[in-house]
């Protein structure tokens, strides 16, 4: 029986560093890690998909981890969830082969990024960038039509220049939804480079307040240099939705 | 030109030890009137349509208070919301004549408290109590039928037996409404008594988990005297959402 795990969790990312362990802060996956380690017995490295930052939110961030448990994994999930932080919830849980991993086998990922036109509600204010009601949402979503499909995203991440490596991805989707005075972006892509999300949605809204014209969007694109003109919307906006395995 | 304005507000009840001033904690009241104080530049009390425990939230809670001011309505909410904490929204403001009183003068109120069957994500938490997903809501909503109506709630109140007063209130609703895993019981009546939806909802959720048989609940309501048997519901679920006036 392979002892390799694949997990489902969700977590609120104002109270931690982000997904990954550095100095100076406690990590998500410290203090899963730490869960597990209490569990086993051992040390336990998880593996995530991919890195959230500081503040970024998950409904679906998945990870893998092996462990030797006889006893299922229902009683593996409850033992997980007990006493982790309220900020953090393990979501499923099951057994995987062991050439399962989480990141090299990720085929896609779905982030969404919530915008709310004027002042927000305190539930509200803590999961979306506030912006001016006088967005211009028709000229958002003409220059959003300029991202979809299979592009060289270097222009939109925080990707170093000095770093060699491939910066082409399919953002196979590109939603804009308004439902009241909240605005969802939803994006679909094989996958993300750093700070992609937050980098579109910056650049999106600079044209939504007329700072940028819409029409500059491709342009940026194409110069596969990472500019001032776009700037990177704050964290607390973006969730990290769904990862799929193909 | 009257001076006294009517404000709605929101709070997260989370980050405040409940709406009016006590020792050992900032109270929601006290924020908003250190505001008032820093526009008026003179002290400012405000009056709220009735407290808050510590942890409650509310999306509606009314207050009342008296100042001079000759800017328009508008640029009074822009001057009260500019450097409030997140966790405090005012929501509208509005002159009112000079005999309006936030509690004195309320007809009714709304108040929702929100159970979540199982173990609830990280956004859900803060704002819901979780149960067994076993409850027994059959039982539960049979049980709610026996509290609907004009009765002395005295029973299901924190309200000291020392004490004189009207004990009698006109619970007009009382919903117990069940989407996906949320439950949600929506209370309204003329008034309510100190933890009055907080007892109901303790002593529901005990018919629910098969402790106290649903017949009970008439019986409790009509002793007038509260006994142990009636547990309270822990605060985050409950929110105050509106206040009415006639």
């Amino acid at each position: 029986m392979p002892n390799r795990w694949k997990c489902v969790c969700a977590y609120d990312g104002a109270g931690f560093c982000g997904w990954q362990s550095q100095a100076g802060g406690t990590a998500v996956q410290d203090v899963i890690e730490a869960r597990l380690a209490g569990i086993f017995g051992r040390p336990i490295r998880i593996h995530g998909s991919g890195r959230t930052d500081a503040g970024v939110h998950a409904r679906g961030q998945v990870f893998h981890f092996d462990g030797a448990w006889r006893h299922g994994p229902g009683r593996l999930l409850a033992a997980v969830r007990h006493r982790l932080p309220a900020g953090i919830q393990i979501r499923s849980i099951r057994r995987v082969p062991d050439t399962f991993h989480a990141r090299f086998d990720a085929s896609g990922k779905v982030y969404s990024y919530d915008l709310f036109l004027g002042d927000a509600d305190p539930f509200t204010r803590p999961f979306c960038w506030q912006v001016s009601p006088d967005l211009d949402l028709a000229a958002l979503m003409r220059a959003a039509a300029a991202l979809r499909g299979r592009h060289d995203f270097r222009a939109f991440s925080a990707w170093n220049g000095a770093e060699r490596g491939d910066t082409v991805r399919d953002l196979r989707r590109l939603d804009v939804a308004r439902r009241g005075r909240r605005v969802r972006l939803t994006f679909e892509a094989d996958g993300f480079l750093y700070k992609m999300v937050r980098s579109m949605v910056g650049a999106l809204v600079s044209v939504g307040q007329g700072k940028l014209p819409p029409e500059k969007i491709g342009a940026l694109l194409g110069s596969r240099v990472r500019t001032p003109a776009v700037q990177t919307a704050p964290p607390q906006g973006l969730f990290l939705q769904r990862v799929f395995y193909a």
